[in-house]
C-alpha cells in the first residue's frame, strides 16, 4: 500500500507509526509545509520518502492531519490531485465546514470526513507514539457521500488500529464536541492565565502546584497554531459552551458569598456522577 | 514509635503505608468517626488497633487528616489529649482558621500546621497508596509557634518519605492556594457540570470524550464533604480566584464573539508558557 500523510506532526505521525508496524509494507510519503518536521520524520522512520502532491494520483491512501484552517484551503487541491481510487480522510476537530466546502467537489466520494478523537498535548512530529489510536473513537460525518469500497477501505484500517467507529452528521459532531473537547480547552487554558497572571512575580508558588492543577491545566499546552482555527469554524457552538460554563461558575461564586455551602456541596455532589459517565456506566436520570 | 492517625482515609491511609515500610516497628493506631473506614483499613493493614482520643497520650506523633471543618472543632479536643511530648499536625487544604484557633490554646507548641500538596481524587482507605508524598511539597505555616523538638521529630519524617518542605505563613498559605488548587477543583466541577446538563439525554456523547476531556474534569471526581469545607474556610480568597477565571472566560469570549483570532491565538500562546513553569524553568519575565 502507498499512504500518503499530509502534515506529519503528532497525528500523522503516530498514525504512520502504527500503520508501518501493522502492514510493513506500507510505503509511507510525507507532505508538509515545514521542511525541519519532513526531515524529523524522515530520521524517525515516519515516512520514507518526501513527496509533493503530484505524487498522490500514486497513493492508496490519504492521511491529512493539518489545522483545521489550511484544511479547507487545501482539501480541494488535494482531491484535485489525487487518483480515481484513492481514499482521502481527515482528522480535524470541527467536520460542518469541511464537508460544506466539498460539497460539490467533483472528487467529494473520494474524501473520508474523520475525527479521531485521540492526542496528546504535544505536537511535532518528535510527540508521535505508538498505539495513540487504541480503544479511541473516531467520528465518522456523511459516511454516505464516500463511495463505499473507499470507505471500506479506510474503515478496516481504522479498525485495525483498534478504533471504534461512531457516525454523526457533522452539525450535531461540531456542536457535541464543542461540549466535550474544545471547552475543555478552553477552560484550562484560562485557568493556566489566571494563575500565571496572579503568580508572576512568585515562581516558588509553583512549588504549591499538585497533580491536580498539573492535570486540569495540562491542555493549556496545546498548540494555539491547531486550536484558534478550531474555535474560528465552531464558534457559535464555542460561545455557546462557554456562556453555560461561565453562567455555572457564576452561580457557584454567588453561592459561595452567600455562604450556602450546603448548595455548594450540593454542586459537587451531583457532578461526582462524572466517574460513572467516564467509566461508561448508564445514569439511572 | 507509636503514631496515632486520626481520619484513615487516602491521605492518612497512604501515609500510614510509607510510615511501616520505613520504619516497621512502628504502632499505627486508627481513630476515624466511620467505623467501616477502621475496619477496612485494619483489614488492608493500614493500622495495627483501633484508638479513642483516650490512647492520645502515648502516642510520640498524631497525624489528622479530616475534612477542615471538622478539623477546627477536634483539634482542640486532640491537643487536650495528648502527652507532653506527642507531636501533632494536620493536613488539612486551608492553613489560616485552624491557626488561628489554637494560637491560645495551653498545649499550641505540641501543633505543627502543615499542608502535604498530595492527593488523588479517590477517597477512603481503599485509596490508599504507596509513595504518595515521595517528590511532593509539605507547607509547613507557623513554624515558630511549635517546640524544635516537636518540629524536628515531625519534619524528619517528612524527609524520610520524600516530602520537599517548604515555609509560610498562613494568610500567604490560602491565598495561593486558592489559585494552584481550589480554582482547579471548581474549574473542573463546573466543566463536569455543564458537560453533564447539556448531554444528560444523549448518553453515546461521552463516547466522544477523549483524554483531554478525562484529565480536565478529574478533579470533578473529588470528595465533597472535603471540599465544601475548604471553600467555606478560604471564602474571600476562592471568590477572589474565580472572579478573575470568570472575567479572563468572558475577555476570551467576546474575543471569539468579535472574531479576534489574533487574539484567540495569542492569549493561547502566552498561556503555553505554562510548560515551561510546571517544568521549573523560571520565566524570562
Amino acid at each position: 500500500m502507498k499512504l500518503a500523510i499530509i502534515g506529519i506532526g503528532l497525528i500523522g505521525g503516530s498514525f504512520a507509526k502504527d500503520v508501518k508496524r501493522l502492514h510493513p509494507e506500507t510505503e509511507v510519503y510525507g507532505i508538509d509545509a515545514n521542511d525541519e518536521h519532513l526531515n524529523k520524520a524522515l530520521d524517525l522512520g515516519l515516512i520514507d520518502a518526501k513527496a509533493t502532491y503530484q505524487d498522490l494520483q500514486f497513493a492508496d491512501m490519504v492521511l491529512v492531519a493539518i489545522p483545521v484552517d489550511v484544511l479547507v484551503d487545501e482539501m480541494p487541491k488535494i482531491l484535485d490531485a489525487i487518483g480515481e481510487n484513492t481514499v482521502v480522510f481527515d482528522t480535524g476537530s470541527t467536520k460542518a465546514l469541511i464537508c460544506k466546502s466539498l460539497e460539490n467537489h467533483p472528487k467529494r466520494r473520494n474524501f473520508l470526513a474523520s475525527h479521531p478523537i485521540a492526542g496528546t498535548e504535544f505536537s511535532g512530529p518528535e510527540a508521535a507514539i505508538e498505539n495513540l489510536y487504541n480503544g479511541k473513537t473516531n467520528i465518522i460525518c456523511e459516511v454516505e457521500k464516500t463511495a463505499f469500497k473507499l470507505q471500506e477501505k479506510a474503515l478496516q484500517l481504522f479498525q485495525e488500529l483498534g478504533m471504534r467507529i461512531r457516525y454523526m452528521n457533522a452539525e450535531a459532531h461540531d456542536k457535541h464536541i464543542a461540549y466535550v473537547s474544545h471547552l475543555s480547552h478552553i477552560s484550562s487554558f484560562m485557568l493556566g492565565k489566571t494563575v500565571i497572571e496572579k503568580e508572576k512575580n512568585e515562581r516558588d508558588i509553583f512549588d504549591m502546584a499538585g497533580s491536580g492543577f498539573e492535570s486540569t491545566v495540562r491542555l493549556a499546552k496545546s498548540s494555539p497554531a491547531m486550536w484558534a482555527p478550531i474555535f474560528e469554524q465552531n464558534k457559535e457552538n464555542v460561545i455557546e459552551t462557554l456562556t453555560e460554563y461561565i453562567h455555572n461558575l457564576e452561580d457557584f461564586k454567588k453561592m459561595i458569598e452567600n455562604e450556602d455551602f450546603k448548595g455548594v456541596y450540593d454542586e459537587m455532589n451531583n457532578t461526582n456522577k462524572i466517574k460513572q459517565i467516564l467509566n461508561g456506566i448508564p445514569l439511572t436520570k
